[in-house]
């Protein structure tokens, strides 16, 4: 396939050009919207370019250049961790996953603010975030009417290029045209108060289009690209991930003997990661049949899923796939064509649609308290993980919540049960269940000294549960509130203690 | 008017009885689903008789005498008091603000779980809550088909005698007739994957039916009363509240300029209290015209608002009016009944519609963070005051979110913009906007260490801000994670130091 029969609109044949030349039309200060979610779709040539100019900016001195980023997600190398690495990043949002960009944000070189990432798209329409003035999307084709078949993540591409006053679209010819199709576009959104009711009521409706929207008179440049998405390889499950794979399964079935769930559950949302992917592997290998999966994003084992009839289909905004998944995804992609489909985020996480769903929301965190809230983000309440990502969009408005993770870290060294947690992104209210290895805690309907009995009790590691009933004990003991009880001045003692000593272990 | 012609089915006019007979029906150990939503048509007999009931139980000895007691939101001293008085209650949700019921709760005696106020509904009828047994219901009056007449707050009725076995119903003669026609009771609910879009794109339109269905078969019993709403007199703004007011009025102002609201604003979500009264009070002095609330209780300054067309109409789930307030409403119901509508409390505070409606959220909280998290329920992290209530619902889905409090509290020995809050309601994630009468800080695109500049600099009361920038400078100084800068063994003294001297000031 030639490269031209990519760009098929003739109007903007003229502007296709190099990453450095597209690179020098984007100035200091920039508000600059790019495509990307969880290392897929993002463009790969531009931001490289873009650093490079930064890097010999600054080195000849003066006023630094810096933009800020606006993405759907987490990107990669390329992008994120060129422009972290040249200090071209002012403020990043709404979600990172890169280890250059977080050093700079735990060393309080660049901003970074993370948020819901299905609110992203209204903020920056209504204007919370400034002004957009350049997005740059990866797409896999430009048709003969401008519209742009998308790439591999849907994410805020269709917000950045409705807000954007310039557009810079990288055509990627790793991406495989045979995608052309899997996508559904939704363009009923609007801004109070003209929002109408997003008439979708099945994971696998179509409620939009299969190309993004992009009038020609904002294309500035087209840059040309052959490269892979950030396919990071697959890891197998671990023991403890099985473990807590085993403990939700027995949950999920117990709950629909109880008939608090149907036969073929309700739409999964699974996060991404280990234990999610553990999650999956389970209920694949178990006896549920025709579930869907509302998610956010495609991975590996949601492949295999489609593939055993455990899973009838999945809506996201992206993949995440290994080398392995994209080779599967390649050889039988008209098999997955009709049975996944790719949405804005703003649309894959909109509370409506997960309330409206009732989506089972499975999300890994860092750590959860004895009355249930849970952190997602923070390391000992202060350092920046990824974010937040859309664990809240889904665990907030979903059917049902659960928060996974061993109940260590670190070699043993950190409990991920703590008598309070350091930083909070999920409050009590909106954490229906916990599950480590050691078992899973129904947190529904109890008050927080009851939670803390499950959570103790179910979740904890054998090492640290006399310290947290100790801790728990002597809270109660201590006379002061008893709905939930606290020693304020050793709350967050050990995170305090594993950042002097290394260990949250006392001996 | 008769007390007969109140209850017109006449296959329920045996069941007419005394409160201590109907409380008589009621077993020990029960889930008791109650109408009542701040201090509004909640019943008035059957509580205390059942108290009476439980006291001379408890008395006779033997085992304890409790019952789990599901509402709307908060109620009264005739039905929180008098049950907690007694001792009579086992677990309480999702929402109180009766003193009797605070203590026990804080004193460790009652199991209390606050939950959203829009989930309530969805999770008893999931079953997460136990079977629900009986429905104790204050209505205005039983029609011919048995079908009810809302009485002043709606709350999870319709829920709760759909759900209960057994139905009670309070028929009370001091509630006016002449509120029928002001309810809309939506039957279109499912639990998931039965859930369909809820078609409601203004405040003002009407998606139900007037009055309640009841099955005949299950009615019980049926108490007349005689008796008002928990009416407490209306306060006038304090000085401070004004100030926040003003504040928040020239935010609007200034947000309409820019055009991110238009010119009428988006529809009002107003918590209870001085302090969203004053806002409302100055919107009313202002400019504004033909604004909707979408909201859960409406308070004395709604009913001038629409009375001097400021307020075009307002949506809620129930009345929390002084007495002056009522005598108003009375006087001229006809004018209101027009111009107000009573939903059900998981319409009214619908994730789905409150995101689609673009709700402008304003609720008091009692401290918040330097980072932008806030605490609505705990006193110094361990005691309930009362609950979240609906400002998670409104907060975390509407267009903003705006948090009110005076930048001191006790004679100004607490300071309500502390380090870090003792008990996280609203993450960093979903605080946009927080007030006090020093001034506001706009939240929306900020990185944390950029909230923590714009809240100490616009928001501490100046005893406390030096304070604040000391701990805030440290933290940074302090060589932990830059992006949430926080000293974790100081985090919490200021409320441990109030705790022990009664006082966060440092001499």
């Amino acid at each position: 396939m030639s490269k031209q029969s990519r760009i098929l609109c003739s109007a903007l044949q003229h502007l296709v050009m190099s990453a450095e030349e597209a690179a020098a039309m984007i100035p200091a200060g920039a508000n600059v919207g790019m495509s990307g979610f969880t290392g897929a779709g993002y463009p790969k040539a531009v931001p490289g370019a873009l650093a490079e100019r930064i890097r010999a900016h600054n080195t000849a001195g003066g006023q630094p250049f810096r933009i800020n980023v606006l993405t759907g997600a987490s990107t990669a190398p390329e992008l994120d961790g060129k422009l972290a690495e040249v200090d071209g990043i002012e403020m990043r949002l709404p979600f990172q996953s890169d280890p250059i960009c977080r050093a700079r944000i735990n060393e309080g070189t660049m901003n970074y603010a993370d948020y819901h990432l299905s609110e992203v798209a209204q903020y920056a329409w209504a204007g919370f975030f400034g002004k957009m003035d350049i997005a740059i999307i990866e797409v896999v084709g430009i048709r003969e009417d401008g519209s742009l078949i998308p790439s591999s993540s849907v994410g805020n591409n269709k917000t950045w290029i409705e807000q954007a006053d310039k557009v810079i679209l990288e055509v990627n010819h790793t991406q495989s045209l045979r995608m052309e199709g899997m996508h559904d576009i939704y363009y009923g959104t609007a801004l109070p108060p003209n929002r109408k009711p997003i008439q979708l009521t099945e994971p696998d409706q179509r409620v939009g289009e299969l190309y993004l929207r992009c009038p020609i008179e904002k294309v500035i440049a087209i840059v040309e690209t052959n490269a892979p998405d950030r396919n990071s390889p697959f890891k197998e499950p671990d023991d403890a991930s099985r473990r807590i794979a085993e403990h939700i399964l027995k949950f999920f079935d117990s709950e629909v003997a109880k008939g608090r769930l149907p036969e073929n559950l309700l739409p999964l949302q699974s996060g991404v990661g280990n234990i999610p992917n553990a999650v999956l592997e389970a209920l694949d290998s178990g006896d549920y049949k025709n579930l869907t999966a509302y998610t956010e994003v495609i991975q590996d084992g949601m492949l295999k899923m489609l593939k055993s009839g455990t899973l009838r289909m999945a809506s996201a905004t992206a993949f995440s796939l290994s080398p392995d998944g994209i080779a599967e995804f390649d050889k039988d992609i008209e098999f997955y064509r009709e049975r996944i489909i790719l949405r804005p985020q703003e649309i894959s996480n909109h509370p409506e649609i997960a309330r409206r769903l009732g989506v089972i929301a499975t999300n890994a965190m860092i750590e959860a308290d004895i009355y249930g809230n849970v952190n997602s983000t923070h390391i000992m309440g202060t350092r920046m993980m990824n974010g937040i990502g859309g664990s809240g969009d889904f665990a907030r408005n979903g059917y049902l919540s659960i928060f996974m993770s061993p109940s260590t870290a670190k070699d043993g060294k950190i409990s991920t049960i703590v008598p309070m947690v350091s930083h909070v992104d999920h409050t009590e209210h909106d954490v229906k269940v916990i599950v480590t290895e050691q078992g899973l805690a129904d947190l529904r309907g109890l008050s927080p000294r009851q939670r803390a009995k499950a959570i103790i009790e179910n979740c904890a590691h054998p090492d640290f549960k006399p310290m947290l009933l100790d801790y728990f004990e002597r809270a109660c003991a201590s006379g002061r509130g008893m709905h939930t009880p606290h020693l304020l001045q050793e709350a967050l003692s050990w995170h305090e203690q594993f950042e002097q000593t290394g260990t949250m272990r006392r001996e």
